[in-house]
Formats: C-alpha cells, structure tokens, sequence
C-alpha cells in the first residue's frame, strides 16, 4: 500500500513519485493551499494539495487530525526558506496527486504534542499515547536492545529456552500472583517471580547455557517503579565461575551500549565490595557518578559526652558518619529544614550539620547547634577526616547503621541532583562479596540476602558453623549510575551444602522436602556447578533512553494500583467461571 | 573451566591438551584400563584412564553413571579398530592427566538410553530426561527456529513488542486462566489466549510492524495434544493486504526451513479455498502428502432409493461421498470393522464399502453389502467418478456433510499412513476464503469462524444483510502435512463494520461496549487497515523436529490433567494467601 516510509522520504527521491500511508499529525492552510503533515513510525513529511486538483483538493479540505490517510505523489523542493534542517524530509514535500482517506478520526481525547495529560488518561487512550514520537523512539529502542542482547547470548552458545507461567507459589519470596486450577480443585498454580529453580534445573539437564527473556511477577505494593508484571532477560550457565560471567556480561552490556547509543563503556566495569560500598556510600547500589562520600566518624565520636553521638558509637549495631558538602554553606536554614524531613523518611530522628565559614577562625569560624557538645580534639578529627574547606557544610548521621546508611546514602543521591553535582556519563559497577545473610529484628530469624540457593565463598577448610553474620556469598550485582541493573550468583550445587543453608534460614527438613524437594532430588542426580545473572530489563531500558519511569518503556503497563485505565482490567467475572474453579469470593 | 565441549573434539586436537567438563554417560573397565565416555551438551568424547597414573586411577574407579566430571588431557589417535565413524569424536581419545569429581549422582531413575520410560517418570526427572541426546538437539534445534524467525522480522522492520500477561477475561473464546486480583478485592485478571486486541491497539499506536513470541494459556481439557500455556509467534502489520502478509510468511517459513533443516520449500505454497478443502479432503487442513481424495455422489445418490444414501443426499445439509483406497481390496474383514470404529468416533453411523475384484466383470466383480440397493447407472457413476481399478476399495460416507467430511477426512489421513501411501518432504498449503460464520447448531446462533475482529470479503456494493453463511472472510490458515500452524486475517478497521459483525454474532450494543469498547472506541480514533497472523510454535517445533507430540519440544511440559510432576504444581496454599486474595475454596 505504500513504497516508503513517511520519515524516510528525502531529497534522494526529488522528482519520484512515492505512496505514503500515515497519520495527519497537522493540517493547515496557507496562501489557498493545504498542507498536511503526515506522520508514521518513521517520522513526518509534509504534503501539499493544491486547488488545481479541485476534486483531491476537496478531500484534503475534509481530514482532520488523526485521520488515516493514503497519499501517492510527487517529491519537489520545498521553497526557499521553508527548509527545516531539523527533519530528514525537511528539505523536500510531497505534491499530493491522489489521496485517499483510509479512516476518519474523531478528535483525539489529547494532542500528541500536549506535555502534561494525566497519567489515567494516557493509559486510558494508550494507542494514541503511543503514537507520540517520544513513546515510538522508546519501544523501538527497547525492540533493538532485546536483539542486541539476543544476538551477543547466541553467539556465545546461550540457548534461548522457556520456563512455565504456571507453576510453584515461590517460598521465601515476594507475594505471589496465583492462578486457581479447575482440574485439581482446592490447589493453585503461582506466576513465577522469576525463573530461578527451572533455570538451575536446565542445567542439572546439561543444556549448559540457557538465557530467556521472560516474563515474571510479583503482587507487591506498587511504591516506588514497581509493575505487576515485568521482564527479566534470565541467565544461567554451567562450569563458569563468578569471574567468568561477570566478564562474559561485562561484554554483552558494552556491546549494548556501544550499539544502540554509540557509547563506549570504560572496561573492565569497577568493583567494588559490599561493605565498602555501604561504608563509603551507604547502599549498595551507589551512584558513582555523584563525588560525595560518607566519611565514618564512629571512633571520633565513642568517646565524646554528648549522647546523640557517642551512643551509636559504643553501639556495635551503630554508626556515626559524616557527609561533607561542598560549598554547602550556601543552604539556608529552610533548605536544611528540608533535608533534616527527607532523611526522616528513612528513620533518621535529626540531621546534625556544621557549616564552615572560616576555618581560620577555629570555633569562631563555625557555626553548628551541636559544636557545644563537641570537644575541640574531635572538631579537628571531623575537619581533617571530611577534608572540609571554607564554605561547606558537613551534615552527620548516628543511630543503628542501617538507618545512619539509608539516611545518609539517599541524602547523598538528593544533594548530588539537587546541588547539579551528578557527572554526566555511564558508572557502571559491580558489587561483590554480599553477605550471606541478614538478620530479620522483626521475625528474628536469618533471611538469605539474595536466595537461598546463593553459595557462600568459603575459605579453605571454612564451615558454616560459625556467625551467619560473617559469611559472604559468591554474589555479584551491577550497578548503574546508582539502579541495580543485574544480580545473580554462583548457585549451590552440592546437598549437604543447600540443606546447611535451608537449616541456617530456618527451613526444617520437612518443610524443605515440601518446597524444594524436587531440587535437592535433583542435587542428588549429577548437578554440575553452575551460576548465573538476571538483569531487569525494564529498568536497563528505561536508564538507556532516559525514560523517568519503567511504565515509559512499556506498551500497555498498569497504574499503580495495578489495574488497566485502557481494558478495565481486572474485572468482574461470572459466578459460573469461579464455580469451574471451585472458588468464590469473599464477601 | 574447560578448553573445548566434550563432543567437539576431533582429530585437528591431535596431540593438545584438552580441559573437559561433563557427565559420565557409561563407564567401562577394559583390560586394566577404565574408559569413560563423558558426555555433554555437544555429544560424547572417550577418555581414557590407565593404571600407570595410580592416583588418578583411583578415582576413576570410583565414579558412575551421571558423575559430573572435569578431566584434564591429551588427545591421542584411538587404536585401530577402534575408530567409531559415526561420532565426531570417534577417531580419537583423551588420555585423563587430571581427574575431578565435580559432583557425584545417585543412580537415576531411569538410563537414559531407555526407550520406554514412562512419561510421568519422565516429566518428575525432567533434568535427567533432558540430558538424552535427542531432547537437548530438539531444544536446540527450537532456539535455532526462534532465533531464524526473530532476525527475520527483524531486518523486515518488525518490533517485538511485549504485550500484558495479566489482562482481561476474553468473550468468545476458550475457557480463561483467572487470576485474583488482591487490589481490586472480588476482580479478576485473565491470563491472555493470545495478545488480539494488543496487537491490533499496537497498529492503532502506529508502531506498524508488531512481531512477539509469546506465551498464551488455554484452559482446556487436554484431548490431543494440547498444553495449557503454549507459545505463538504473534505478528501484526498495517497497511499491508492478505497477499503482502502471506507473501511475507511464506519468505520466513522457506527461511526456517533453509536454515534449520537445509529443505527448500517450493515457492510459491499452494493455495485452496475452504471449499475445495472441504470437498476434495474433508478437512481445512488437509495433507497434501496423501494422495487419497474424497469424491463427491451427492447428486449421484438422490435418486436412489436406498434412504441411507438418498437420505443425506436430498438433506441440503447432507453428503454423500466416497473414498477410493487403492489396493484397498486386500483389506480383511477385521480391517473394515476397525475401520468403521474409528469413523464411528467422528459421529458415521457405519461404513459402507464396495470392493472391486474385477471391472470387466460387471457386478459380479464387485462385493459389497450395499450393492443390492444400488441401481446400475449409479454404479457405473461411481466407479466412473471415483476412476476405481481392479482390487480396489472404495468407502461411503453418507450423513450431514460435517460427518461425512470430518469421518471421511479423518479415515483417508488413517489410511495414508496405515497403507503407507504418505509422500515424503513438505506440503505447505495456504487455505483461504473461509466462512466468516458458521452456524451452532446447539446454541442456534452465527459464531466466528475465526474470531469477531476478521474482515469480511465484501464485492464492491455488498453488505453484510444477506445470508451470514455466505459471508467469506479474509482469512488465511497455513496448513503443514495437514497440521495448522499458522492462521491469520485481515482485521476489520471500521467501527460501523465491527457494530455490525457484533450484532450478527447475537452480541447487543451493551455487551459489546461493556466488552470491547476500548476497540470501538479505538477504532474511531485513527485506526489503520490491518492484518496479521499467529503460529504455533510448538507445533512448527514439533514438525520439524520430527517429534511425535509438542510434550517432546517444550523444557517443562505439563501432563494431560495440567499438572506438572517435577515441581507438583499446582499445589495447596495457605488460607492467608487466599485471604489476602479475598477468595475461599468451595467445599
């Protein structure tokens, strides 16, 4: 129905004739003639009708905005000083020789170059939402890093093979979406949270490589950019070890980004380790590109007087730090206000700061509602140890370390925006040496910190026996520009090992049998060693083309409360259907 | 860990050093010496273990069947007499240096050159199943067709898009997957029996060119060979007609078959209106590859006035016709009774024959238990018709036309392949003008022959007043050695059309609206003329791979009551779970 693409007629085809099919993005009249901008995948071109054609002139005369048109015509010049630099067609239009309407519009609920329609409705009327340029740059983007990644695993032997949907509730995990079985009444298939125990299994299966990119779900609170359902590209691989994946994904990331945004990433990727990630910058998913650093104060401050310190300091759960803001000065006492209500969020009960002036002056020089409390010994150790110069301001943190870390690390990432201090460019990073586990105050029980079949690094001769607390795991995250991107690990192979860990997390044996005795089953029948890597692809999409939220780079995603403005999905279903299922519903 | 898989190494290794990873498929002393074929996903290599490396020997001795191994050494020529041509690997041998034990097994419950496992025991060790040669070359080899299928589409412009699991209830179709939604206490999602409306609302967004493999659910009992998730090759496209999108498949299908299997296809795929399908075979999908065709006496037979022929032949929904089986009169007694079982099961309430000894003859030469009611003109007819020679059968069906051409259908396919008379190679076979209604008989109202989004095959000036089973659609099936594997249409666009072909599938302006009134709403906001089509993939899979049921070319198959004996899901959940879901079991 059409020879070309609208976006892609240009000035090598002056004089042809061409047929478009497209969109009218814009209509307008000028000096008696008509111009349509016709819009496809590919871009706009401009179409002009002439009067001279009085019967085609006439139809032209009828369209409207979004109305579907065919068009077949002749490529010219446009005018001197009509030319538009911006547009691959901007140097050419077409004259318009036959035009046919393919279908009407009604006038759309919003126009395409409106920048502030409400979500509801953008999801509501998601088809033309999706017509906008922006929106149509993302999911091709999204099409092409999928082949990339595809083409890069292939080459490297990965077999892309698929996991069931239906399937076990996952213990240990997130809330599961479960799908009622009518052929075995009373019992429920989950959707996966992810593919984790069928991609170890395949390569118990010796298939060696496995990758997918696929599907999973989770029925969290949707806070923060979270979606029901969301993509994962999946990978697994048998007699390769931590160093091994981690520079095979080293590879497929570079190549990524080397070909759908031509730029090349700094290699090999930094490492850095958990406990130095949360001791330098309080997560441990730290944005790098952000020059701020925590600076630990806990031992400047065990000894001091002043309680609001010195506790968290003798507190082996405690942590006293420091951030130093550059020319932080400049905060006034609102800003500081503003800060000292954000970093609550995170359980802080204060942001204790100092503001130098003049570090020439000593005291004088300082201004702090808690220097009184602070000997001059430790003032000097704080200036010395931040590096403060005149014109800063240090902000404190001192209570239980996880919260000193959250509050903290995320005051870091706000000022880094908000004082313009994020470098431009891509940190990736990967972080290793994660604990095994954590300990869980409100269920007071170890939980693993990543899964439970994450094997631990022991050292020659090393036990589990010891402090749970003190094992470190053959885990490894990447991290970019302060977004997880990707985890995985080495996986345990071996029984005895996976039942010394399901015991540690408070797994009886008959609960393990229950939930997991198909993979210590499987342990049992020649399980190779094997590790592997998910990355969520959502998110890796959304930092590559700049989106601001993960429901940017998806074609239908739902709202927060997890419903779909566009199907009316969820919905009522017939007392019949549920019957077949043998549920009902609570009334 | 290793330097090469285990079933690439040849005779170019000569002399090198090679580090190995894989399992121990069979383990034989033989003179003093231990050989181990090691087995891994790229085929079986033999390693040798001599008694002079004592340590190492040692071990060897020790390991069995399924044993995970890493051996290190050199690759040396196999004594004479010993090469084994049928292998890669079989001119040589690896002589161990170094011996690891990655990983023990238990004995497995099955060896897997055993051939008559039964398939529960084979589902419930899947990994131990997958590990034959014969399942990892058909996961292979459907990674190798998706990978062909996707770089297709690609470098054809289309996008993979991926489209919502969680979505709503479908009308009109098979039975749903329901999956309660927690947010939307007493609401349900339904897990997608193919993304339809998706795509089309993704033509509606202007992306142009759709393309997703992606898995759909059915909630079927699982007669045949049916799955409960099964996976599409799912492609949508705008402003292309049936020929442009036929055109399009077929170039992907010869690529497919190119280069997985070095086939060429013909070009162009036949094609056959749903008619002559149904009047020549009996079925919309038949195999060309068997060259038995039916006959049709219906005209022949209504004068008669034996009132089983005359019956159906006077019913204007009934048929007459005949099967001819050459050579058929070698056919026992015993055949002919099982083979009126079997149409017996496609509702034929017998199965009348007539065999020809001798046609010179005359009725003498003829033996039949119906030949008594058939005049002789009738007679001449038939064997005129059906062109029958010496020691032939010929077969009668005479019922509605539905039974006649479903059991006549049905038993020339069972004869092809009981007398051997299937040709060898591919048959592909476009089947188009399908009815765009059929009538239902049991709820005595017009349903969709293929869905309700299908354009109508309008002449110019006709409407959709006439005769609904008139109404020919633009749909298209692909048709493979008689087994669909793809079918596909041309979309209706306008609304009108679409109010219309509602309102003649008996679905009133309110159900529509409630159902489908984000696509009505849709189609008044710019929708382009589109179309698109749907593989199985399993199927395809199946086909190519030669395997005998897509159970064979899936990782995690389920059984035949939709569970799943390797992870035993579905499973019970705790009442809290259901709580939360706002659902109770019933009783």
């Amino acid at each position: 129905m059409r020879t070309h693409y609208c976006g892609t007629v240009d000035s090598q085809l002056l004089g042809q004739e061409v047929t478009l099919c497209g969109w009218v993005n814009r209509r307008r009249d000028h000096g008696g003639v008509i111009f349509v901008d016709l819009r496809d995948r590919e871009g706009l071109v401009q179409v002009v009708f002439d009067p001279d054609a009085p019967e085609i002139f006439a139809i032209a005369e009828r369209i409207r905005s979004e109305y579907v048109l065919q068009v077949r015509g002749r490529v010219r010049a446009r005018p001197e000083g009509t030319v538009n630099p911006d547009l691959r067609t901007g140097a050419i239009e077409v004259l318009g020789l036959e035009l046919t309407v393919l279908n009407a519009s009604e006038t759309p609920p919003f126009q395409l170059d409106e920048d502030d329609v409400g979500e509801e409705t953008r999801l509501r009327y998601r088809y033309v939402d999706l017509r906008r340029p922006m929106m149509q740059t993302r999911l091709k983007m999204r099409a092409q890093i999928t082949g990339v990644m595809r083409r890069f695993l292939e080459d490297q032997g990965f077999l892309d093979i698929e996991t069931p949907m239906l399937t076990k509730a996952t213990p240990e995990g997130a809330r599961d979406y479960l799908v009622p079985s009518r052929t075995h009444p009373g019992s429920f298939f989950a959707l996966p949270q992810s593919p984790q125990l069928f991609k170890q299994l395949l390569m118990m299966s010796g298939l060696d490589r496995y990758y997918q990119i696929v599907r999973c779900f989770r029925d969290e609170d949707l806070r923060a950019d979270r979606q029901p359902e969301f993509t994962q590209l999946d990978i697994e691989t048998s007699f390769m070890d931590e160093e091994g994946i981690m520079g095979l994904m080293e590879a497929m990331v570079r190549e990524l980004f080397a070909q759908v945004l031509e730029e090349p990433l700094h290699s090999p990727f930094e490492r850095m380790t958990y406990a130095e990630a949360m001791h330098r910058f309080g997560s441990d998913k730290p944005d790098l590109r952000i020059p701020l650093e925590l600076v630990d104060l806990t031992d400047v401050m065990a000894p001091v007087e002043f309680k609001v310190f010195s506790g968290p300091a003798q507190d082996p759960q405690g942590r006293v730090a420091a951030l130093r803001l550059p020319k932080g000065g400049e905060l006034s006492r609102k800003d500081i206000d503003d800060y000292t209500a954000y970093v609550s969020r995170y359980g802080a009960r204060g942001l204790a700061y100092i503001k130098v002036n003049d570090l020439n002056a000593g005291r004088e020089g300082l201004q702090s509602p808690i220097l009184k409390f602070l000997p001059d010994t430790v003032v000097v150790d704080i200036l010395d140890r931040t590096g403060a110069e005149d014109g800063d301001l240090i902000f404190f943190g001192a209570d239980k370390a996880k919260i000193v870390n959250e509050s903290l690390g995320a005051l870091r990432v706000k000022l880094g925006h908000d004082r313009g201090l994020v470098d431009r460019g891509w940190r990736p990073l990967w972080v290793i040496d994660f604990p095994m586990f954590e300990f869980d105050d409100k269920d007071q029980r170890w939980v693993a910190l990543h899964h439970p079949f994450t094997a631990p690094r022991l050292q020659d001769g090393q036990t589990l026996d010891g402090d749970p607390g003190a094992l470190v795991s053959r885990a490894y995250d990447l991290v970019l520009n302060g977004t997880e991107v990707g985890g995985g690990s080495i996986r345990i192979h071996q029984t005895a090992l996976q039942e010394r860990v399901f015991e540690l997390l408070g797994i009886g044996q008959e609960e393990a049998r229950e939930k997991f005795g198909f993979l210590l089953d499987a342990l049992k029948l020649g399980c190779p060693p094997h590790g592997g890597i998910a990355f969520g692809l959502d998110r890796l999409v959304m930092l590559m083309t700049g989106a601001q939220s993960i429901r940017d780079v998806m074609a239908f995603p739902k709202t927060q409360t997890a419903a779909c403005p566009l199907t009316q999905a969820p919905a009522q279903v017939s007392e019949a259907q549920l019957k077949e299922l043998n549920i009902r519903k609570r009334s």
